[in-house]
């Protein structure tokens, strides 16, 4: 069954709270080699059938306006795997 | 700056509650075509310097024992982008 993932990440700009909190926590661990941490979401949407050019566009639009809040997030990536 | 990123989705055992918040949500909006959501975490590990052997090999580890708990979630990629 074919899967797309569509990839949410927390816009540059913005604080990411719990990014930070990773960060800390390197520090505190004594984890070296890592400037920063952002979490964002991955959502896998398990496909009907198969994936066609109007599904894809439909979930362009679905990531758009149902999967993320555009005011404090980025689509980052919308990928087909199978 | 290169970034490593690291996926982790809830085990495919396990309930997934946000997910079927969504999916809940994709029926009620009259959207086709999926059968299933599930959501997880991405990570972006944005790197001091270079990419090496070892610090990969560090990823895996922070990947496994600070970023997911084995318990309820698979470590399912990690990829390095630039």
């Amino acid at each position: 069954m074919p899967t797309i993932v569509v990839d949410v990440m927390p816009k540059a700009e913005l604080l990411d709270p719990q990014g930070k909190a990773v960060s800390g926590t390197f520090s505190r661990l004594g984890i070296e080699g890592f400037e920063g941490v952002r979490i964002g979401k991955r959502f896998e949407l398990a496909v009907e059938g198969e994936v066609t050019e109007e599904l894809l566009a439909e979930t362009k639009r679905i990531a758009d306006e149902v999967l993320s809040n555009s005011v404090i997030e980025d689509v980052v990536g919308i990928e087909v795997v199978e």
